[in-house]
């Protein structure tokens, strides 16, 4: 398949997973004081900004990574298709750590989801560059595709970390999911990737 | 019309209809035992990843049967949308069977929705393949265009059964349409496919 | 403007609204009797196939219009946003149709939608064939862009009909913009266009 | 990044937003006198309408920026990601200030997200036009590229005021929201523009 509507699909998914995380804001009912009911929900926008800012930077990645492609075999495309399942699953991971950010289940669940996120992005940017380089757009010697896909690889690492810590702090969890989108968001994070 | 903007509207609908599935997944209300009550909605997760895989094949197949157009004329477009409307029933099929799932009805209406995209999936490859094969990118002898069509029109039978077996034993249908699912998203089924 | 990005943005918001009608579609709650409360929800899973019916072919002449442009000015960007809105708006209406298929205001909602649909499709086919025919990518003389103009135009009249009817029967309005869907999706009606 | 991509992604998001809008205009429940309950709710609609042109609107301005870049930095990519967040959030805002009409908090929330998304508009046009020109498609004079800022900026200034007018009265600052969009719907905006 070629790589143009591999890339229409993708971003077709990921900027409805995107938006549809607003449904997980709800409009409070019959408020008689919105302002402190908005501000009693402040966990729900922080959660919307991570998982928004998340997505985004996905995005990005998954950007950089089908760019190097000229095309793609099943396996990608079934890689892919996981990868975007992990993605679409996200306004439900928001919304269920919004509303229960204290229990400990509710933050594993979303930083799962961030961390099985980054290990299927892993396995699919080891297909692309290690076991089908032949697929590449422009080839690339081998050292540089392992420091590639070794850069990528190690992302997983704080969100297996932040998974595990749910049981300890909710907050710690939330607090590390933040910090890894902020991190991502800046231009140092874009130096060292670049 | 040129297949371009087919292509992309199609890519768009399904791109929805495939995100949309998430709405099926509810957060528990007032949960104090998250994690038991999370276990207790293993069917919508199930179904939801299912769905899920079903569609993103789907996805998969209507782009290889799109790549061998050169233009559309108005059946196949009005064929094309009749399609799309099979999949983007799919959220609530989903959920459907979801809630539903001890009720024969849920499971065969569930099964029917893919019986249904199968049927019209064959239709319209008839319509590519054997009715206006002028239309095709390039020309392919009769006996290859007969056996494409052939291999796709298979497809629908294991969905008819399935549909049919809701009435014996709604986990069946489940199955098969899990096992469907998975089944095609094997390198396996590319193979024999490709 | 450019078309492409014009086209590619109404693609959008087409895709999203006709995906989006299957959140009208509720599944029974708390049922025992799945069969027969799905049964009772016939005019929902109607109003449902209308409007994809009639949004897909919104979608094919929007095409066939945008096709013969080959660039847009500010007022073919703004008539073409609300065509959008008219479009947009019909997952309310149809559930509106859906849940109160009984009161003349619900279908005259429904019917209306699709009127003033028809009309801003008119405005625009105008901009583009008679006011702005400097803008068309091939240059068409006079008499044949009125035709295409005035074919188009009395597509407004029988959904004026239809409207003015619901407050007569609701179901002769449905009746009507069924029968239209249906009529324009076949292959006489492309006939009679082409 | 090539420009293509960060363009398709911007109008799925705004696309998907713009229809999302919809959901938060409701259908009413157990109506017997469906006329005078949908009247009730003309403040949905009302805010439905603004909203759907103020989005479509950032949406053409949008394309008018991009289509000055010749590729994009990091930088541009978060901005636009942030300007795509002020985007998303709309159906939520929207649906606030439908709900709470007559407390000062929904209205300033609301306005409070136009106001936003000038802001981040005006920084991605500085970022765009005077930090990073090198970027840009074709080359502009100084003076040129500074004016077209200069302009964008301007649009905060009544958003700002909109925002602070919503403590004196919540009906001035939606007539403000809507004859904004009303203005700059119109040709006149746009011969102001060109």
């Amino acid at each position: 398949m070629g790589k143009n509507r591999l890339e229409s699909f993708s971003d077709g998914v990921i900027a409805v997973a995107i938006t549809l995380l607003v449904l997980g804001i709800g409009v409070p009912k019959d408020s008689t004081h919105l302002a402190s009911d908005l501000g009693h929900h402040w966990p729900e926008y922080a959660a919307y900004v991570i998982s928004f800012l998340t997505i985004g930077i996905i995005w990005i990645n998954h950007h950089a990574m089908i760019s190097r492609l000229r095309e793609a075999d099943h396996t990608i495309l079934i890689l892919n298709l996981l990868l975007l399942m992990t993605i679409a699953v996200l306004p439900f991971a928001t919304e269920l750590v919004a509303t229960y950010r204290h229990q400990a289940v509710a933050a594993a669940v979303y930083s799962g989801c961030f961390m099985l996120m980054a290990i299927v992005f892993s396995l699919l940017n080891r297909r692309v560059l290690i076991v089908r380089a032949d697929l590449l757009a422009e080839t690339l010697p081998l050292e540089q595709r392992r420091q590639i896909f070794h850069r990528a690889a190690t992302g997983v690492v704080p969100y297996v970390l932040a998974t595990a810590l749910a049981f300890v702090s909710t907050y710690l969890t939330l607090g590390m999911c933040a910090a890894l989108a902020l991190y991502y968001a800046t231009p140092l994070a874009s130096g060292r990737r670049a």
